[in-house]
């Protein structure tokens, strides 16, 4: 039977550096009535991602969450009630249904999913918007790797790494992912068919990366930032493309102050080289057609993505603070 | 009569900072034999450039000059001898003619100039392959501007600066420059025509680029780095594009070592951004193009640069340190 109540993740304080239990407090609240154009949905999954992190600031490019407001998080669920035409009681939904148990929201932000071409999950991991669609994006539209380039990827075990490295494979290029340690190294070359594994936690970064493409870097996409991008600047080839997807390794502390600029970025005029930023959203004539050839590679098994699923909104501080720490190989969700 | 010795300036010590009369010493040398397909040229003017400090280091991107080495620079001057087929002795030349009176080299290294066209000191301004061809290769090929957009540009008294936005000026945008103090304030809006000027010595920069480009920037062109890079990538428009030409604001320190990155690089990402970096000499197919445009403009009045001439070899150190501390406007020359 469902649930007569809504219970939410709300801020408690702003978190300086990883996110902690304290940070956060659950909070019930009674439904609100559904207003016309209103569904109302039982969440089923939240895709825990970087961008979350960077809401809990004052300043944030993607909007501020304010205290003891509700946390935002992208998610899946299925559609209880309905004052909307456009979507009927049953029916599966993706979108902005933060980390609540219950969301009241106009049907307009909603995008019906097809659970009969992937899992629910799925539409938040090898398909989502944040992950599979944003690595789509970053190699074929802002990097555009071709055949027998060096690609290299770091946070490669974490979901959009993973999901690059692959469909630049897929695009015929020899893909090299950074990640801590040899057990996501082993992760990378056996079950991901990643040509290469560096391990960032070891000292040698700078000369794994050089045994690894010893002719230099055609494209770095780059998720962490920080001292590992002057690494991988330093090792750049003529014409490299350094795609900037995100900085996890700067987003742990405070995001609007301390981030570390790559000192080496001066590479890129010795080396005729850019470094290119990008968001997915950036992006959405091309949306769709990632969606479908991602959603066909990995019924194929072309693609694959682990899930780590953390479960309970209790326990949303931890699953948030893992995505930091790199606890985790592939997708973190957390089951609602 | 010609000078029977060459009298060159050669690497005493490595600077450390600001290039110091003490790193440099003045030696004469008899004029050694001419080689088959060698010439003796008479050099007339040096370029000052940014790229001669980065030599003076042990690891330098340009290659590095010995200890007792003579001083890389380019220059131009007129043939006093020949034994190659291709120049004559009185034709005039530009080329890497190093920091000496008199340069013996095979003539294959060196480009005959039309001083009926422009005068020679034009080939190493205006015209020049790191001052005019730089700024119109930044301008062209990589920022590739648009009638309408915002063009903002540092170091702009000085060559490449000055250059690089009267270009942008030619092709439709509107063109801030930012230069230190009142006075190359007013020789960017007068007689450059420029549409506003930033003084980045005044501690409201940031205030002064939103006021003078309260829609934000399309384009930087960017010779200096260090802070002003950030206060400009926080003020970049969706698109943007951030030309990197140089760094001159790291280069009066040791270069190899301590160069501030832009810490405000993940607004490439917020914004849908590039950060590309050139070398001219990467672009040999459209130099030809651009030194012919150049050269039309300069006949017809609408490029000027003025040249800021320091006389004598004696005088190197100074010349050089003059280009780092911005005592100069237009294109920094020392008359051999």
């Amino acid at each position: 039977m469902a649930n007569e109540a809504n219970c939410k993740v709300v801020l408690a304080a702003r978190p300086r550096g990883l996110p902690a239990p304290a940070d956060f407090r659950l909070e019930e609240e009674p439904l609100a009535a559904l207003a016309e154009g209103q569904v109302r949905v039982d969440v089923s999954h939240l895709s825990i991602d970087a961008f979350i992190r960077t809401t809990l600031e004052t300043s944030a490019y993607h909007g501020s969450v304010p205290l003891g407001g509700t946390i935002v998080a992208l998610g899946v669920g299925r559609v209880r009630e309905s004052r909307s035409a456009d979507l009927k009681p049953g029916e599966w939904v993706f979108g902005p249904l933060l980390a609540q148990s219950c969301a009241t929201l106009p049907a307009a932000l909603l995008r019906r999913i097809d659970v009969g071409r992937a899992p629910a999950t799925a539409y938040l991991g090898a398909l989502g918007l944040t992950t599979g669609q944003t690595a789509w994006v970053g190699v074929r539209e802002v990097a555009k790797v071709r055949p027998g380039e060096t690609f290299v990827v770091s946070a490669a075990a974490g979901a959009v790494g993973a999901m690059a490295g692959q469909i630049a494979k897929l695009d015929g290029a020899r893909v090299i992912g950074i990640a801590g340690g040899p057990e996501k190294g082993h992760f990378l070359t056996g079950e991901l068919g990643f040509d290469a594994a560096v391990d960032y936690k070891r000292d040698d970064v700078a000369e794994q990366l050089r045994a690894a493409a010893p002719d230099g870097v055609d494209v770095y996409f780059d998720n962490v930032g920080g001292p590992l991008l002057d690494v991988v600047l330093d090792q750049i080839k003529l014409r490299a493309r350094i795609v900037i997807c995100g900085a996890i390794s700067q987003y742990g502390g405070e995001v609007s102050k301390g981030v570390r600029g790559p000192s080496l970025y001066l590479r890129l005029a010795e080396r005729q080289s850019r470094m290119e930023g990008f968001a997915v959203t950036h992006f959405p004539e091309a949306l769709p057609r990632a969606e479908a050839e991602l959603a066909d590679w990995l019924r194929d098994g072309k693609v694959c993505l682990p899930e780590h699923v953390v479960k309970g909104l209790d326990n949303f501080a931890g699953a948030l603070a893992t995505l930091f720490t790199g606890g985790h190989t592939g997708k973190l969700l957390l089951a609602v």
